[in-house]
């Protein structure tokens, strides 16, 4: 199903446009044109002549050019009519943000089914209705409620909570995750969770998909589509009324039965379906997916600056079902000629400490050349320089003795240069080996470092880490099985 | 076990100062004296005069005056002879922070023994050696290696690694979690990690426990002083070393067996140990119990904005064992009269993005009231003005139109006045009912905000919520047990 019109519009014309900063209608549509959408835009407002610089029109019928796409703001007992105008004039989709619809009771779930039955008379396909609206980083869309602006990147997202689905995308950007599309479903009075699916799977701006269900519809569809998507491209699901307590609210929700969580876990896995066990872990398998190539087995290497982490990152390996293997005889033996003679001699390498870096670059990439390792987890040599960034500026404005300012900045940026050697060094062996090297790291708030354009994964838990190298193996199997 | 002297000192001899800036004998001393430690410092050094503006001292024994604790930075094999200067002079303390001990191997195994049994004929009791550092900030104490400076709060934390002990202090710190005091507690030549647990539940400035644990020596004692101190404050712990990988990761590391984990479990447990399952976690654990009242029960009321955060709140809160109730009549008749008809008439109370925020308060508190409601998660409710501030921003640099800036900044204000306004309702309510509400939000990368003077814990993701709800009330049931 070709969704462009919705996504990648030409043309908007919006419906209940506003001059009223405190209705839908201006908030929606201020997102929209700060977030500097590429196409045009046509208010529509019975009573305004100006919105926002725009010319207003006072209905659909009356605006001159084709559009693509109609945004719906007004209540819902007015979308009908407007969206038979929509038919007249060709419009082929619409977004409707109004509420009062099936979510509210009898009455709305009349008006939905009017709705959606004069928008089929035409061909019209709808986001929604209640839906919190659409992203499309593509064409600098930002047809959405909430303050956000993702930045652009492969990821595309449908949420069938605008809640949960807009949050996410805000954590999502402020880690740095890049999105290409996303919509909260809404009602889906009309296009369901799956019809979005099939749509990012032939995406050619789409690389990773996520999606935040908490009932079906059409489960045997949903599947179907899904079996074939993720073929191509990683689907990975966060499920909401897992319980009893959760599909309980699900039902007041979205009105749909969450179904045995089983049922679910089962199907999903055999459509190919990547569970995330958190919505935190949702986002880390979102920039993992987007960025990293798959490991071949579930071997996996450890390299650390420090001991502790090591065993926290081997637990977290183990747990997750990854190999943290022995080192071949070669290996050691490399390492033992760059490394202090009380080293680890084993997996997970710790450097114990060393801060001279060299020896760091030439072991990273001897645990890289190991021949039974598919996967490297690299922890703290990389990733330190904001931290140490942080620590300057305290050395430089302290009152309580002077160190050369010069030398502080020095030493920042030495630590800055070898953070992004570091970086440099890291996807060229990605791009030798082919295998995924996955950092983690104190520094980042985000959890993608870019140093001198040179972009790395970095988690700020090892665990995280762990838990994305498993999902990526996992993910290769499915791959293979298919 | 008294401590006073190590965590509190009132004079510290610091053996191995240098004005080489390379060296841990500078590093260490300038995060001493730029942490502005209270009180006097005595530099020792037999080749210079001044560091860091500091008169040097040849040898502890020219010191003119007390001391409480030395700290040494020396080569190993220095490290005795210092040692037993101390005792003749007797000093009560000494951190030792140099390496080359019992984790190099058999020459540092005897070099660690000498050392250890020279202190002990003085009663001088050692921290490491091999140690990263102390923390203590009521004195304002920061002797620490790594660059983080936490800020003062009722936290206190032992760690078997100096690599993760300082990384989660860096991480709390970016939370806005407060600590009392920390060790790195290195090789455990003398003090173990024990000794600090049971120092710390005597301690007036320490309200909760954290643990980093590889390994004990002897568990039983371990256990035995637990078993006390968790009867009067929460011990969370994180264990490394929980696997296969892990074990052999963490004997390379410590040089101590980690031990059966089944064993270790269910020992922790019968201690009244409440266990973290990831470092993420722990922290979530320290900001939760540092601040919030226990519940009496497993009764939880989840109240929301959206819909969706509220399916997955109800679903992570049956998950780690917690009761989403019914809500009684009486509360549910008195929300239909301030909620919309549609709103979930349930639990979660579902907000259904009602504009209007005067209801979301009295809600608030109609589910507080509940009489059979134990716990509270507030979802999306309160710290919303640091996402709405920086739309805000944007609005007010658009190029695309113009938003009057003062409109924007009232209504940035507006926003913060009600976060405010909820932080000191939140708070009027715990003080009421005795009851923990515990919000969560996107807003902060941090999880402790604080509002006009009213600070309120808010986690990132529902899941953190939950968890923290759940742990607590499984002190509160030590707690009962015992």
């Amino acid at each position: 199903m070709n969704l462009d019109t919705i996504f990648k519009p030409k043309s908007i014309a919006f419906i209940g446009a506003s001059n009223n900063y405190m209705k839908w209608g201006f908030i929606v549509l201020a997102n929209l044109i700060q977030g500097g959408y590429k196409g045009r835009i046509f208010p529509v407002n019975p009573k305004e002549k100006k919105i926002l610089n725009l010319d207003v029109y006072s209905d659909v019928l009356s605006i001159p050019e084709p559009v693509d796409v109609v945004i719906i703001t007004t209540p819902a007992e007015t979308v009908t009519k407007i969206i038979s105008d929509c038919v007249k004039k060709g419009i082929p989709s619409a977004i409707v943000i109004s509420a009062g619809f099936s979510e509210t009771g009898e009455t709305g779930k009349k008006l939905e089914k009017e709705m959606v039955d004069t928008a089929a008379s035409g061909n019209i396909k709808i986001v929604g209705p209640n839906t919190m609206g659409v992203v499309g980083t593509s064409v600098n869309l930002s047809a959405i409620m909430a303050p956000v602006q993702p930045t652009s990147g492969t990821v595309s997202f449908v949420s069938q909570s605008g809640n949960v689905g807009t949050q996410l995308l805000a954590l999502g950007e402020s880690r740095g995750i890049g999105f290409s599309k996303f919509v909260s479903s809404g009602n889906e009075g009309d296009l369901k969770c799956e019809d979005y699916i099939e749509y990012f799977g032939e995406d050619t701006e789409t690389n990773v998909i996520l999606t935040y269900v908490e009932g079906l519809d059409n489960g045997r569809k949903f599947l179907d589509i899904a079996r074939k998507v993720s073929r191509k491209k990683p689907i990975v699901i966060f499920k909401g009324g897992q319980t009893n307590a959760g599909a309980t609210a699900a039902a007041s929700h979205t009105g749909v039965l969450a179904g045995k969580q089983e049922i679910y876990e089962s199907a999903f896995k055999q459509a190919g379906i990547i569970k995330a066990a958190s919505t935190d872990e949702l986002l880390d398998l979102a920039l993992g997916f987007s960025k990293l190539p798959m490991p071949v087995g579930k071997r996996v290497g450890i390299i650390t600056w420090g001991g502790g982490w090591g065993v926290v990152t081997a637990d977290a390996c183990e747990k997750m079902g990854l190999d943290v293997v022995k080192l071949p005889e070669w290996a050691i033996s490399e390492l033992d000629k760059i490394l202090p003679p009380y080293w680890s001699r084993g997996n997970p390498i710790d450097l114990v400490g060393t801060t001279d870096r060299r020896p760091h670059f030439q072991a990273l990439e001897i645990l890289t050349r190991c021949e039974n390792v598919d996967g490297i987890i690299a922890l703290g040599i990389v990733g330190a320089s904001s931290a140490f960034a942080a620590l300057g500026e305290r050395f430089k404005t302290s009152r309580a003795f002077e160190i050369p300012a010069e030398f502080v900045d020095g030493m920042i940026k030495m630590v800055e240069r070898v953070d992004a050697k570091f970086a440099k060094k890291i996807n060229e062996l990605i791009r030798e080996f082919g295998k995924p090297i996955i950092g983690a790291s104190i520094a980042p708030q985000e959890s993608k470092l870019k140093y001198e354009g040179e972009e790395i994964i970095i988690y700020p838990t090892p665990e995280k880490a762990a838990t994305v190298l498993a999902k990526l193996y996992e993910y290769r199997n499915i791959l293979d099985k298919s």
